[in-house]
């Protein structure tokens, strides 16, 4: 493999057998790898079905990503739109439905990489605060993709505030509709995927005025590009937000609203209704709202989030036991980077971590599930949970893959750097987790409103003359600690409950076991200081807590291939010259780095910048 | 500015008055901005020269960065050429010579966005490895551009570890050549600046063999490309690695030797030299190798990390007193953001830790001058000295900076993820920081190395018996976390030193003194578990230092703006919407977005795949 051969090339470059390397770890694994993926799948049959979907993608050359990497932003959004043009043919050929379990296959064998993802949120928010008459009239057009609608909420200078947006909607009874506007530079809905270059219809937040008066948020249903020719609507201005660190795939968009009419029927109005006389009336609970952000939150971190930690750990373990580097015994070969205890302390936390946000997940979504059906008979008691829940753990899980994957990145040196590792673009993906559905120090305070210890202080504070408001200001530093660490407890605690239900598979339950251990243990280790300040834990008991958090490393390093095969994620789907499963990282550089377009031409920095140069020297030398 | 025009547009967009709210934030400044920008610049005689040098590059379209977020890798790389030979006519015609200070402040204002940097390290590689011979030679066509070089050392395989470079130079007496050799792929050198589409000539390092015999690491200079069409030299594969997370306008490349030769005055040989017959003689100390790996310590961090955080503490502290969001007092209006307590603990911390290592690389440069003096005058006793502190101090400044860049985008919500924030250009580069010029952990284990009590833990482990490689892998976590914490200790000391040095102005003395208190304070309280560890601080003084530490905030919070203000960064080397001095985030968001080239042309994707969806709706509906 390594030779020259006769075209003055390394080998086959790339494939044949496993990488020795590579082959080794594999050898001498504690458990059976197969019995663990069916766990992380919740089963064998949706390991069987994963597996099927996964084969489909393959095959289809529309889902390739091979050259992902050396596309322009337009070249991505343009296959992006593609393939779910062509993923909506292929599911109607195989009978997959939306809502079956073959869709989350897709998407995670896409890696994501697909257009129309809020055209999925546009139809869900019809479906949630529509009437019946709303969703029988929108919901097949959108579904056939006869209009590709998006969700405008977000504006240039409100986020996370809703009742800080500004774009107004007035209800005129002479004509009988809303008038739209967007009444400041900042009132610009800005933001919204799939509205750049693709919407032609969106639901768009507005506060309602009748007869002057303000009567807060309503969502709306306008028509903002013709069918015909795809121009904008009269009185909309739209276009495309501009690059970003990653999403190059998705146009997310500007919207500006001068005048803009839609029949009073537009109001989508489950929950509240204006009637033809301007009488404003509120039915029902929209208690139920609620239930699309947790559901949507529990959506992210299971399709999107939490694979991408699983992902960059895949990667940067499996190029740990093929880059070697330096000596640890100056008698020996060059050692595996994972056998230093600097990586291993860098990976293998990781590694636990990943293990633990899988199985929060996984107990996140049955707890959801349960929740939807009791709500469904009215029963809404587990419904501040949820939220409570679902709030503190996106925040939570967001800030410890954006981390772990950007520590996945730099453990790999150079070549991690490289686009063809996979790395950057998870790192710079998972980092806008941290700020979509609810930015984290936002979050994590809406968690720390819960905690008991909190309110004693404010308690405090109130009591010797703070105003509420400023008193709250001043703990926020000590409140976002307290609802970390309460986030960070209930993954541990779930993690532990997880290794228990496993008594079964004594193999298996003793490897997780371990990480379980690493896990909690290097919780402690790397917040030392939470846990001296009052005396709680002493310098001793500390010094033990290392010891025993250096010993664990050792072990689970034994494993942690096989630990990381076990999330099964096929070499498409990573989509990286490092992690493949056949351990053949440099041929794969090397072999990528050929296709790039820059090696394919001259270059027109050549002709018109270097060539002069160049040729003024041969004429003087 | 915010009212509709009458082309339905928003006002005059930009330009015009500062933002009130930014404009408030001035009027209360403690100190004298300008006076503070002379004491950053070291005197205000540089200020003076900076800001003309600055004029000169703002006022040559060649080097407009207007477009920059918009480029495809390819254009930014013709852009880069382009500035790179354009920058030595405009340097001719200005009188500025390559060693003086205009150069220096040039770099800063093209924000490092230009071609031949790796050039000028084959020039100072040759300076330095070469014999007088050899400088006369090449150094003068080097100098007018007629060669174009690169510094060929880092494999494919291998990095860090120098010693373990595979390619190969073999000394053939009979043709009096060397015959340079990849003999596998983990050999191809890789990574190489300006190799991959520009340079003709490359220093190469090699393992020296002499009749069999291995004399180690050797430098060799190649031409690679021709100089009439710029074909791959006999024997030479050469290409690009292909995109990376930033550094698109450089072409790192790759290289493959197959029997290349090269005469044998082609290795440089001021230290080591083979002479006809084959007799290997060293000669002389190699010992001054070491200044020009400090050098490039010391400079990267000046012209390129350290500015990196101060351009982002610039950015995300301006947004952060014109973006408002949410209420503190209920009755007032929205806040601005850095009011928030959360707010200013991302955010005030890192602007201390700006101002900490400005002045640690300023004492740097400072120590490296009067050692380089010395020993051009054949004192080496500073050498070990220099070579720690800046191996240390290398690692500590990147990894802070990196971590700091990350929380000012993030603190900036989703506008600090768009592009055009510039945030994710600022982080994608001072991230490469951490990995080049030495590996963070790697350097800090190098500073390990000195630090006497884990020279005590060492020989415990080693007299029970461990054979000395293994304690000292055993110990690498905890001495790297001692290297931080004695590299974290130099910059703290370096604060308070410049903080008494500014005892002839009150004023800026006061306010440098918060943030040096600040920067200090921080430290414990950010690594609370090592100082309560041994009961060195209690946890009552944890809780006094935690009280202190906030208090600041507050304090400094006032002077935020004029902070920023006097790091003296031009809005265009700046590039930033949401970082301009006049504060206009949300029109400069919209005007910037309104020049996306995809905003002013119909998608191929509508024309492609999204037409035909709507065509056959409307046929059907």
């Amino acid at each position: 493999m390594d030779q020259w051969n006769r075209r003055g090339n390394f080998g086959s470059s790339v494939g044949g057998d496993v990488n020795p390397d590579l082959r080794a770890e594999r050898r001498t694994a504690s458990f059976n790898v197969e019995k663990l993926t069916a766990i992380l799948d919740g089963g064998a049959d949706n390991t069987s079905t994963r597996r099927t979907v996964e084969a489909v993608i393959r095959g289809d050359p529309v889902f390739s990503r091979e050259n992902q990497y050396f596309q322009s932003q337009n070249e991505r959004y343009e296959a992006a739109v593609r393939k779910a043009v062509h993923l909506k043919e292929k599911m109607n050929q195989m009978g997959w439905t939306e809502n079956g379990p073959e869709h989350q296959y897709c998407y995670r064998a896409l890696a994501g990489d697909i257009a129309f993802n809020v055209h999925r949120v546009f139809k869900s928010s019809i479906l949630a605060l529509g009437t019946d008459e709303q969703i029988t009239e929108w919901i097949p057009l959108a579904d056939k993709h006869y209009i590709i609608g998006t969700y405008a909420q977000t504006e240039l200078g409100h986020g996370t505030f809703l009742r800080g947006l500004e774009t107004t909607a007035t209800f005129d009874i002479s004509t009988q509709e809303f008038i739209l506007n967007t009444p400041k530079i900042s009132a610009m809905k800005w933001w919204p995927g799939d509205l750049g270059r693709s919407a032609t219809h969106a639901v768009v937040f507005a506060q309602l005025y009748i007869k002057g008066k303000c009567y807060g948020l309503h969502p709306f249903i306008l028509q903002i590009r013709s069918l015909r020719d795809h121009s904008p609507a009269p009185g909309v201005t739209v276009g495309d937000i501009g690059p970003k660190m990653n999403f190059e795939h998705i146009d997310n968009g500007y919207l500006m609203l001068q005048n803009v009419t839609v029949p009073r029927e537009n109001m989508l109005s489950r929950f509240s209704q204006v009637l033809p006389d301007g009488t404003y009336m509120k039915q029902g609970s929209d208690k139920i709202n609620y239930l699309t952000m947790i559901m949507s939150r529990v959506g992210m971190l299971s399709s999107e989030v939490i694979p991408i930690l699983l992902q960059a750990c895949t990667i940067a373990i499996r190029y740990s036991v093929v880059r070697r580097q330096s000596k640890l015994n100056p008698r020996d070969p060059e050692a595996k980077i994972l056998d230093y205890q600097t990586q291993q302390q860098k990976l293998l936390p990781l590694l636990a971590t990943a293990y633990a946000l899988h199985f929060m997940v996984a107990y996140m979504n049955k707890f959801y599930n349960k929740g939807y059906t009791e709500i469904k008979q009215g029963n809404f008691d587990s419904l501040p949970e949820l939220h409570a829940l679902t709030s503190g753990q996106k925040a939570f899980a967001t800030d410890c893959c954006t981390a772990g994957v950007e520590v996945c990145l730099r453990a790999c040196g150079g070549h991690g750097y490289s686009a063809l590792s996979a790395l950057p673009f998870l790192y710079t993906k998972v980092m806008a987790s941290c700020i979509y559905e609810g930015e984290n120090t936002v979050l994590f305070l809406q968690t720390a409103r819960l905690l008991r210890n909190a309110a004693a202080k404010l308690q405090a504070l109130v009591q010797s003359g703070t105003a509420e408001y400023e008193a709250w200001n001043k703990c926020t530093v000590q409140l976002l600690q307290a609802a970390k660490a309460h986030s960070h407890y209930i993954v541990v605690k779930n993690f532990i409950e997880t290794v228990e239900e496993l008594r079964n598979e004594a193999e298996i339950q003793k490897i997780v076991k371990h990480l379980c251990d690493l896990y909690a243990l290097h919780g402690i280790f790397s917040n030392m200081g939470d846990f001296l300040h009052d005396g709680y834990t002493s310098g001793d008991q500390m010094d033990m807590v290392t010891a025993s958090y250096l010993d664990l490393l050792a072990v689970i390093r034994n494993d942690a291939v096989p630990l990381v095969d076990a999330f099964d994620f096929s070499d498409e789907s990573l989509n990286s010259a490092l992690g493949s499963y056949d351990g053949h990282v440099y041929q794969r550089l090397y072999k990528w780095a050929q296709k790039f377009p820059a090696n394919q031409q001259v270059s027109q920095a050549y002709e018109n910048y270097l060539k002069p140069l160049f040729q003024s020297a041969l004429s003087k030398l």
